[in-house]
């Protein structure tokens, strides 16, 4: 069955749109990737999401209008990546959309708030320009049994990457970097999935302070400045690393206030510090996948952080004994990885099969996650 | 199958749950109600759902979160229900829940922001509380194909009401007065739905000002007073009562500040007052009704409305030559008449039938209303 899935991340960069050929449920599921494309937002529309998800300036109007709009541009990619692969949206058997998370609330601080969730990009408006059915909003399922809602790409992970032969850890590098380790030979249920930390957050935010620049561009701030050991081991003292599992973490620990704080304390030139950044994100990842390797484990690096040879070298450098690889090295895309997992979260619900990981989010049971919109 | 439709109004009142024993499917849908109960919100969640529905008080955390809470109150609404019937919720084929409109912005006048509508009530949380099925946010596939996402209940009535032997127009009369009308031998493509003006709008607004009561019960101030011929000539004139099929009004043309108006240009004494509005009310339903008379006419009236006895009895002076009954002279609660809607709306989706009325929406076609969570 062809099939597409499309993820538009916190990133607010646009949505990404994966064309796959899927056959089969539950473990016999098969994938083949058929085509995968980035449909940027413009700028406008990123500035209503921005506007849409702050507490201080959205309200009720401005999340009803752009829950459909967002259902407009969500389609249309739907209706691109297939023109792109020369056939009709007509012959999908489903898309599976993300939407956008304009609210998440885990664990609600106040108590007046529930734990929730909140996706927008409306499926009936992606059914209409798509014409086919949409599967949709697939975290609130877990929450409503006790779940975070957050990872949802495990149970893709262990459908695509489960292996007999070694224990294998997804090590995603985005503005956090999160791991999902699979053993060899594991069952769903023994899954494990938490943050590492920092990915590429800090290393972006100094590249933005010193150079007006979104990252480092092929590592090359990295790779040109020196890693200060004592600032680092400093910096690994946040007490974030020694945390019990399972874990999470985001922009309130090692956002923009982290980096004036550290750049406070700190002073190293400019592509010092992105080096020293740059090893945290290594050295962190590698302290994690350490207490989960076993003679046979492979570490499969994917995210941006995985385009940065500066930091993938780092991480092989800090773990001699495991095999580092990345998404590439498997035949598999980076940038396609999460718009693919939504193929896979949408293939279990059409045929009514759960597809959250208890043992990542904290739910109390599987269950179907998503909505299904009937074309 | 036993099915429990839900519906919670624009009134905030709390949710209406209908157990109901439904089958078959389009024409051959059969339903019996076997239990109906309103449940009311408390005064703390009323006034959370009206901070989500204003503009100027809404943000985006708190819509998260109140849809999580009105989720909860919905399913333990259907696990009441069905324990006052004496079953458990886990018999039911599906639950069919409305949500809370929080806005519906059909024809917006601002030019960045879309036709659109946004109903609350998470239905993975009612899944999960009720351990069944649910189908739920109807209005948005119409609105999809350029409907209006309103009204959503004909469908509803002309599987319920149509008739080989006479013309059946249903009359809903609450703050607005709707009607819908089912030809005699017609088929669904056949119905128009409209508003006929003020229902209870205007008449709960004077009992509010001259007796702080919520409304007229019984029709007692209604009966008690005399109808001004004159002032109710003037007030005809209004131009909505001649605009041209199909239409629709609201608090914005009859609420507030139209009573504020008419209470400025005339003077009456209270009782006056609330009969001349009771009988304008009665004739602009009797104005509409008899566009579409014919030999063999029914006229049922439901919503609010129909408890009014002075209300009911104008409306049957007015037209004499139609037989006007009130629902519960079919055998049907006014009451339960929309939270049953709901589970025939429901039926159809998980049967992928379609189940709204392009007649009456403006859609451009028919199309499967609503999203399925399983369970």
């Amino acid at each position: 069955m062809l099939a597409v899935g499309l993820m538009s991340g916190t990133s607010l960069d646009g949505v990404d749109a994966a064309l796959v050929e899927i056959t089969g449920v539950n473990e016999t599921t098969r994938l083949e990737l058929l085509k995968f494309n980035s449909y940027p937002f413009t700028e406008d529309v990123k500035a209503r999401i921005k506007t849409a998800l702050s507490v201080e300036t959205s309200n009720v109007e401005m999340i009803c209008s752009l829950n459909f709009e967002l259902g407009q541009l969500f389609g249309e990619a739907v209706v691109k990546i297939c023109q792109e692969a020369g056939i009709s949206s007509e012959e999908l058997g489903f898309v599976a959309s993300h939407g956008q998370t304009i609210y998440h609330l885990p664990r609600p601080e106040k108590t007046n708030l529930r734990p929730s969730t909140l996706q927008i990009g409306e499926s009936a408006i992606i059914s209409e320009i798509a014409k086919t059915s949409v599967v949709s909003d697939f975290r609130y399922r877990d929450m409503a049994v006790g779940g975070q809602g957050a990872p949802i790409v495990p149970y893709s992970e262990y459908i695509l990457y489960r292996s007999t032969e070694s224990t294998r850890i997804l090590q995603n590098i985005g503005g956090i970097g999160n791991a999902t380790v699979i053993p060899k030979n594991g069952q769903l249920d023994q899954l494990t999935a938490f943050d590492t930390g920092p990915g590429n957050m800090i290393i972006d935010e100094l590249c933005r302070r010193f150079y007006g620049q979104e990252y480092d561009r092929d590592g090359a701030h990295g790779a040109n400045g020196q890693v200060d050991q004592e600032v680092l081991q400093s910096l690994l003292k946040h007490p974030y690393f020694t945390k019990a599992f399972p874990k999470t973490t985001g922009r309130e620990d090692f956002g923009t206030e982290y980096v004036t704080k550290i750049l406070d304390d700190y002073q190293l030139a400019p592509d010092d510090w992105i080096a020293t950044a740059t090893a945290l994100t290594a050295e962190t990842i590698a302290q994690a996948v350490r207490q989960f390797a076993d003679g046979q484990t492979e570490l499969i690096v994917g995210g941006g952080g995985s385009y940065n040879p500066t930091l993938v070298k780092m991480i092989k450098v800090a773990l001699p004994n495991i095999k580092v690889m990345i998404q590439e090295d498997l035949g598999y895309s980076s940038d396609a990885k999460e718009a693919i997992a939504m193929t896979i979260l949408g293939n279990q619900t059409i045929q009514r099969q759960p597809s959250n990981v208890p043992s990542a989010t904290g739910a109390s049971k599987p269950v179907i996650l998503g909505k299904v919109t009937y074309y």
